[in-house]
């Protein structure tokens, strides 16, 4: 059994509705992977900061007691001047593309896929997955990101190196209907395998998406997941030219098609979702309970998609959202806190309306929508006792967030990734004062770089897949 | 004399047309302020890496022989693994703001002026402006940012700021046309004074705005400017809706009023112009070679204004164009890289065109037209002898930035200010490895923090100016 203090720290909360606050001088009691208790610094029998006493309902006083009594075996991590937040989720990536960061730019979609991408990926193989993976694990866990949701080849790859790392992951094989056979059922039982492997990992179906994948093969694949209790990781209407294109030739949008599959009644994480349209929204909201949506805005504006994620129509649908990066091979970082300012900028913009996506929505989106796209909304975005001890602790005082007149808009708008400095995933410290402990960084980067001329050799012709939705 | 060399640097290289390029391996020749030859490390009389030959053209090969034969005495800084980019600028901002960062949030742009950033600017004094600019100059330098644009009350506050951390400013002193004759008149002054005070500052007049200044006063600031040869800055045509009002109350667009007031036939910086019609390009033409447009992004997203600058219009019209920030009580960051970001982003958007607004041409609008902006298009923006040493150090070795298939996809999509190692203005090292030399940050964080809440009392009523454009 371990325990971690967090003492004497500044706490974000975030309710379910209603307004976050930043709660000062707090403990924050770990014991192996969960929070058992947070409690006002220093206080015996005080009547403490507001909220914090609902917040230490869970907890158990004796434990705690129990736990300062031995608080010279508890590895007591010092808060003093920091914010913990709940650990930023990457609700939706594909991890390794971080090797070919910078290797196409300034193209349209069709171009970014037909002519860079998917002719790259022909030289994907297990290790310079693996090698890719670990940057991106490196790069995460520095920036305060303690779970990312993915969606890439040789995912049994990443999830070595997110077990290595100390990361979060939901991991998700892909495919597409264009491979063999044998090459869906590969995927379908990395899948499998993935879900038994480690406390830290969970597994999703990667179908790709729903122009690249067969309504035969999604209806098998969203059978497949009732029966084995699976999530459905895709991509679907990432832009309305899909949505469009789609209408043209099958009289259907890409959400009728999931749900015509029965992909919506087993549950799915859908990246993007651009192209979703007003007539989508009554369907998904069936789906409500077990539907969730992936925005990575900085890609749709990159791409000029010409559209973003209808945020506002989901949240209305009762559709739970979250913040995503995609791939560092359009977004250029895994950098979530970029992800979230992104959202806020392009929503407010989207709906013409400066007072909708405040602070404490953005916030909430961040944590309770990106862990609900995880499918860990019972187990993580939120500090509370019962939750695993993803936190990542925040450093204000740099020039470029003072004065702090409200924390929550430095968290939003003025935070950089490198002003966290240490991160806990499941009650490890992955990150300490800014430096790594799982990992050799100097290897990880060595390694991407020995590797990254591999990546993006076009000299073997071919490609993995064709653009044409 | 003082002379700097910095040793075995990348230089970015940002030609007037066409591709920018990072040129590896060279030296920085720097003589007092001046750069004063490029060229490539450890040649002796080698040919050298391309297109440096032309880059050294100004340059003395004696000097540069004497300097190497004396570099016991010179500073040498070693740029082994880094970049070297010109100096960033910050082409509009309201530096002292940054001491109401975060205070005006989630505000549609009517309620963030009249409710908040007007009624609180009633509690300005000279002392809370300079320690304000003393922050955002902090801010400023540690960022890479060399070069601001301001226009704010109390300039001479912030001069002695600018002139005390090192860096270059030219300030416009604010005036509304509301403020008595007597007001108008001693922030004219202000700028009379500035012009003559230090090598880094420069001055321009400083009109508020278009709706906010009376025609007559325009003129009036537009003969002043023409007989003593200095350039106005102000806020026109910032939203779409202004133009309309203008156009509904005065049957005349923000760009007719410059022009029949003459401001455009003085030459004129203008802050935003996101509300800039195509009807108005051909009168900005006319005078482009004395216009020049400071583009915020950020800031237009957040405000939720509608539209963003019409870069595209305006750079085929020959202005050039700059970024900035805009003050951070409502960029909350006067972080330049940003800036550059949002401007490639947005800007695709916009012309729903992945393929325009470039790396090069990114890179190009952040140095020439931002030096362009700040009226030292000759002076700064560019690394080559003659050019002032302006210059900022980033390293690229930290994850998020590996592996670099492309150093200028680095700069405009995944650098972080926080990658700025060191940092010259006009030759002089003022911030090295990540610490400023010339002002003590815990200082000037502590003055912050104790007048912070001054700055952000309303109870004393009353309001600056009113919002009504």
């Amino acid at each position: 059994m371990s325990r971690t203090l967090i003492r004497n720290v500044a706490v974000l909360v975030v309710p379910e509705h209603g307004e976050c606050r930043v709660d000062e001088a707090q403990d924050v009691h770990i014991q192996d992977n969960l929070i058992t208790a947070i409690t006002p610094t220093a206080s015996t029998g005080a009547t403490g900061v507001a909220g914090v006493a609902e917040l230490a309902g869970v907890a158990e006083p004796a434990e705690v007691a129990g736990a300062a009594g031995v608080r010279g075996e508890m590895d007591v991590v010092d808060g003093t001047g920091l914010v913990a937040v709940p650990g930023l989720v990457n609700s939706h990536t594909h991890s390794p593309m971080v090797m070919m960061r910078g290797a196409a730019e300034d193209l349209s979609i069709e171009d970014w896929f037909n002519r860079r991408i998917w002719p790259m990926e022909v030289n994907l193989t297990p290790e310079r997955v693996r090698v890719g993976a670990r940057l991106a694990c490196a790069e995460m866990l520095l920036a305060g990101v303690t779970t990312f949701v993915d969606h890439y080849f040789h995912a049994d790859q990443i999830a070595a190196a997110a077990i290595e790392s100390g990361i979060r992951a939901d991991l998700a094989p892909t495919y597409f209907s264009s491979a063999s056979q044998d090459g869906i059922d590969a995927a379908i039982d990395t899948t499998r395998g993935l879900s038994r492997l480690h406390p830290r990992i969970t597994a999703s179906l990667g179908p790709h998406a729903t122009y690249t994948v067969t309504d035969e093969d999604l209806k098998r694949t969203a059978d497949l997941a009732r029966a084995e209790s699976l999530r459905i990781h895709l991509h679907a209407a990432e832009t309305d030219d899909q949505t469009q294109a789609s209408l043209d030739n099958h009289g259907v949008t890409p959400i009728q098609v999931l749900n015509r599959t029965g992909v919506l009644d087993a549950g799915a994480l859908i990246a993007h979702g651009c192209g979703i349209h007003e007539s989508d929204l009554p369907i998904l909201q069936r789906y409500a309970d077990r539907t969730t949506v992936a925005s990575c805005p900085k890609v749709y504006l990159k791409l000029a998609m010409g559209e973003v994620t209808p945020i506002k129509g989901l949240q209305a649908a009762g559709v739970p959202v979250g913040v995503g990066t995609d791939g560092a091979a359009v977004h250029n970082t895994l950098d979530v806190w970029e992800a979230i300012r992104m959202v806020a900028l392009t929503q407010k913009q989207r709906e013409h309306d400066a007072e909708w996506m405040t602070l404490s929505d953005t916030l909430r989106l961040a944590t309770r929508g990106s862990a609900a796209a995880a499918g860990l909304a019972d187990h993580i975005g939120v500090l509370e006792p019962g939750r695993q001890a993803d936190i990542a602790l925040v450093d204000l005082a740099a020039p470029h967030n003072q004065p702090v007149h409200d924390p929550r808009a430095a968290l939003v708008y003025s935070v950089r990734a490198s002003d966290v400095v240490t991160v806990l995933v499941a009650g490890q410290v992955v990150v300490r004062d800014r430096s790594l402990t799982t990992m050799d960084l100097t290897e990880v980067l060595a390694d991407a770089k020995s590797l990254a001329h591999t990546l993006v050799d076009l000299s073997k012709g071919g490609a993995i897949q064709h653009y044409a939705p």
